[in-house]
C-alpha cells in the first residue's frame, strides 16, 4: 500500500463510505444484494457506480498517483462493508476504462500514463461570444421579431404531425429531406413566389450554410475549370466563406440602384456560377431590373453556368406585390434559396433550395438534413394555412415599423435620404462619406447597437465604399420598438 | 395581336374568365374593389394573381411564344370584366419577373428570351432511391426499433421547452449549441459514459456526418502538415468521406478481437488523428483492449495527435456494465462523438461532439447547428429522467432480441459463430470464406434485405476479408421479429 491510497483514504474515505451508502442501500444491506432481489441489486448497482466514480475521480486528478497500488478486492470490500463483488466489479470497469492496470502477480495498481489531466484555466469560452457590455437596444439586421413566433399554431402542427408520422419518419430518411414538405412546399413556392419547383428537386438543408456548402461542392465536382463564384460587392460574408473554404475565388460584381450589374460576367475568367439577391439586395436593398434578370439568364444559358438565387426574404414586399423569383425564367440554370429563417425563426434551422435536375443527383445519399419531425410539422403548418396567416401578420407589423421609421426620419432627420425600404426587414440610412463611424459610435452611446453598411462590402469590391447605417426594424421586441426608434433619431443628430 | 395570342385566348380564355371569377370575387363586384373595402382589395388581389399566374404559365409552357405582343391592359380588362388596374398590375409584376418586357411604343410583349423551358422527361429521381422490390423484412443494421420512439413523452418535452423558450432560443444562436442541452449532456456523458464534459467544450451538430466534416476541416487547419487520419480497417464509408473530401487520407488500421491495432500508428507517416469506435467496434463488435486504450492516447500525446471515439452506441451493453469512454482518459486528447440516432432516432439529427479546448474556437460562428427547439426538447428530455427510462426500457427488448437470436442459432444453426454480441444494436454472423454473397442472396429470396460484413471493409485493407453477416436486430418492428428471424434461419441452412 504506497502513501498515495493512504492519503487518499485518509483524505476522502470517509465522505466515500458515506456516499456509498447513501445511494439507495441501507448498511448492512449486501444481504439482500447477495439474495440477487431486484431492490438489492438495484442497490448493489448504486454501490458500484458510487465507488467506480469515487476512484475514477481521484485518479483523473491525481489524487491517486499513476503505480499505485489499491488493496484488493477482498480487503477494501471488507473495509467498507460491502460485497467484495462490487468492488471486484467497479475494479474491472475501471481496468476497461484504462484508468487502473490489472496484472497477475502485481495486483490492481493505477495506470501509469492516467495521469492528471491539467486543465488550463478558464480561457474565454468561445470567440463568437458577444462582450457583456452590449448595449440594450438592437437594430442588427437578419432577425425576425423573435416574439412574434407563433408558439401555439408551431406547437398544434408538431403535435399533429408526430401523431400522423409514419414509423419511417423517426429513422434515416431520403438526403433530400421529407418528402411530405418538399411536396408542400413546391405548391407554397409556386403560388408564393413563381418557383417552378418540383418536390423532386426541392432539398431541405439546415440553414444557408449547410446548403450553400453543398452547392459549392457539387459545383466544383460539376465544372472542375470554373474556379469562382462571382458575388455581389456587398453581401454575408459567411455564405462568401462557403465558396472560398471549397477552393472557389469569388470575385465582386459592381452594384447600383438597379442591382448587380450582371454584365460584368462575360469579362470575367473561370466563372461557374453567380449569387444574387435578385428580389431585394442584400444588404443595400435594390430588386434587380428585368433586363438585368434577362441578361443573367441568358449568361447562364451561353456559357453553362448557374444562378444562385438567394431569396432571403421574399415573402416581405410592402408598396406592391412581390416580385416572382427568378428561378422560374430557367429552373434548369437557377437555383432558388428560400428559408424559414426571416418567415418564422432562425432556430428552427430550416431552409430549402429547388435544384436543376443535374445537381440533384449530386447530392450524397449521407448529405445531413434537418430534423424530420420538424419537417414534418412546417409542412403541416404551411398546409393548414397557418404559415401564411403568420406571414400576414408579420408583414403587417414589419410595414407599420418602416412607415414608424420613415415618419420618425422625416420628422427629425429630414436630412437623412433613406433607401431599400420596399421590402424586406431592414432599411439603409445613407451617410455622408467618413460619417459612418461616428454615428454608429453615437448609437452605441444612446445604448442602441446598430451596424454600418462597409462591414458587408467585399474585400475586393472596386471604388469607393459607401457609408451608411443598416436598420434592422424587424428586431426589436414591440415594448422596445419606440425607445430602439428614438436613440436611432438621438444618435444621427 | 399575334396568332399565338389568338390561340392562347381561344383555348384558355373560357377557363381563365372562370378562374378570375372563382377566386372569391363576385362578376361584377369591381365596384367594391374600386371603392378600396377590405374585402374588394382582397377580391382584386385574387383577379391579379389568377391572371398573372395563367399568363405566367401560358408563357413558361411556350403557349404564348416569344414576341407575341399582349393586348394593352384596357382592351383586356374590357374583355374579361375586370378593371384596368387589375390587368396593368399582373402585367407589371410579370414585366418585372422578367416574362415580359413593357417598350414606349411597342407595348406589352413575351420576352424574348422566356422561351419555354421543357423539362426532360421524368428520370430517376434519385440514386440514393431504394428499388421498389426490396424484400418486405430487414436486418439492416443502423436504426433503432423505430415504433418504440416514445412520442407522448417527447411530446411533452418539447411543449415544456417551447413554452419555457426564451425568445433569443429563436433566433441565431451560439455555434455550438445551446447552453441549456450542452449544460444537461455535459452531466449526463460524465455520469452514463465517464465522459469529462465541460457545456463549454461541447457542440450539438445535425448528425455525425456534420461533425466530422467540422472535425476534418479544424484537423487539416490545425495540422497542415498531418494530412491523413488512420480509420478502422471496417467502418462506414461516409464517415470516411468526410475526410478525404477534406483531402485527408484515410489509412487503415488492422482490427483482430481486441479491437483496432492501433500500434500501427507508429509506422504511419503524416498521420494526425484516428477515428475509433472504441466501446463496440463498427462492425466487428469488439471493444478495444485496456492496453490498446491506453496505448491510443499515449500515441496522441506523443505525436500531438487527436483520437475520435465514435460512440455511437455506448448505452447499449448487456451482460455487463458499459466500458466508460476513452475521453475520459485525456479529454485534451480525445474527441467524444455522441448521437441521439441510436438511443431515439436517427430522424431527429442530433449529435455531439466534446472538444478539447484547442479545437472549440476553430468553430466558424456560422457553422450549422440543429433545431433550437428540439434541443431545448432533449434537454428537458434527459433532465426530466425520460431519457433514462428509455434507454434501459429499450435496452431490455434489445437484450431479448439479441437473446432470442442466440437461441435460434443455437438450435437451428449450431455451425454458425456468432461474434460482437456484448453490446450495440447488432451482430456478426461469422461465414465459410466465399459464402457471403450466396447467403444473402439466399435472404433476398426469403424476402429478407441483410447485409454482409464485406461491404464495410475499407478499401486499401490489409489480407483477406472476413464473409459475415450484419444482423441489426433492433431494426424489425415487434410484429415483424419472429417472422425475420425464422427467415434469417432459413437462409442460413
Amino acid at each position: 500500500m504506497t502513501d498515495s491510497w493512504a492519503n487518499f483514504k485518509a483524505e476522502v474515505g470517509a465522505d466515500l463510505h458515506l456516499d456509498l451508502h447513501g445511494t439507495g442501500a441501507e448498511p448492512g444491506s449486501e444481504a439482500g444484494v447477495r439474495a440477487g432481489t431486484g431492490a438489492g441489486a438495484r442497490a448493489r448497482s448504486g454501490l458500484r457506480t458510487g465507488l467506480r466514480d469515487a476512484l475514477r475521480e481521484a485518479v483523473r486528478t491525481g489524487r491517486l498517483a499513476p503505480g499505485t497500488r489499491l488493496p484488493s478486492s477482498r480487503t477494501l470490500a471488507a473495509d467498507l462493508g460491502i460485497a467484495r463483488n462490487t468492488v471486484a466489479d467497479a475494479y474491472a470497469e475501471l481496468v476497461a476504462e484504462g484508468w487502473l492496470t490489472a496484472r497477475q502477480g502485481s495486483g490492481t495498481r493505477v495506470a501509469d500514463r492516467a495521469a492528471a489531466v491539467t486543465r488550463k484555466p478558464g480561457k474565454p469560452a468561445h470567440p463568437a461570444r458577444r462582450p457583456a457590455t452590449r448595449p440594450a437596444l438592437s437594430l442588427f439586421p437578419g432577425t425576425p421579431e423573435l416574439s412574434s413566433f407563433p408558439c401555439p399554431e408551431w406547437l398544434k402542427a408538431y403535435r399533429k404531425a408526430l401523431t400522423a408520422a409514419p414509423y419511417e419518419a423517426f429513422g434515416y430518411s431520403d438526403p433530400r429531406g421529407r418528402p411530405e414538405l418538399r411536396g408542400v412546399l413546391a405548391e407554397y413556392l409556386a403560388r408564393a413566389r413563381g418557383v417552378h419547383a418540383d418536390p423532386e428537386r426541392i432539398v431541405i438543408r439546415s440553414g444557408y450554410v449547410s446548403a450553400l456548402t453543398f452547392l459549392a461542392r457539387a459545383l466544383r465536382a460539376r465544372t472542375p475549370a470554373a474556379r469562382a463564384v462571382a458575388v455581389e460587392s456587398y453581401g454575408l460574408d459567411h455564405h462568401w466563406e462557403c465558396f472560398r473554404s471549397a477552393g472557389l475565388r469569388i470575385p465582386p460584381l459592381g452594384l447600383d440602384e438597379l442591382g448587380a450589374r450582371v454584365g460584368e460576367l462575360d469579362g470575367m475568367a473561370g466563372v461557374g456560377a453567380v449569387l444574387l439577391t435578385a428580389a431585394h439586395q442584400f444588404p443595400t436593398g435594390a430588386a434587380l431590373h428585368p433586363d438585368r434578370r434577362s441578361a443573367v439568364v441568358d449568361w447562364a444559358r451561353r456559357t453553362g453556368g448557374v444562378v444562385l438565387e438567394d431569396d432571403y426574404d421574399g415573402e416581405f414586399r410592402y408598396d406592391r406585390q412581390p416580385v416572382g423569383a427568378l428561378q422560374g425564367l430557367d429552373p434548369e440554370r437557377v437555383v432558388y434559396l428560400g428559408t424559414a429563417s426571416k418567415s418564422l425563426a432562425p432556430g428552427l434551422r430550416l431552409s430549402w433550395a429547388v435544384l436543376p435536375e443535374e445537381l440533384v443527383g449530386m447530392l450524397s445519399p449521407h448529405e445531413g438534413t434537418s430534423s424530420a419531425l420538424e419537417q414534418l410539422a412546417l409542412a403541416e403548418f404551411i398546409d393548414s394555412g397557418a404559415y401564411d396567416r403568420h406571414v400576414r401578420a408579420v408583414r403587417l407589423r414589419y410595414r407599420r415599423r418602416r412607415d414608424d421609421l420613415m415618419a420618425a426620419l422625416a420628422a427629425h432627420a429630414p436630412q437623412v435620404k433613406v433607401t431599400g425600404i420596399a421590402a424586406g426587414l431592414h432599411a439603409i440610412l445613407e451617410l455622408p462619406p467618413g460619417t459612418e463611424r461616428s454615428v454608429i459610435r453615437a448609437a452605441h452611446w444612446q445604448g442602441l447597437a446598430v451596424e454600418g453598411l462597409s462591414r458587408y462590402r467585399h474585400p475586393d469590391a472596386p471604388g469607393e465604399g459607401r457609408d451608411g447605417l443598416m436598420v434592422g426594424y424587424a428586431t426589436p421586441t414591440d415594448s422596445a420598438w419606440a425607445p430602439t426608434l428614438r436613440a436611432l433619431i438621438r444618435s444621427l443628430s
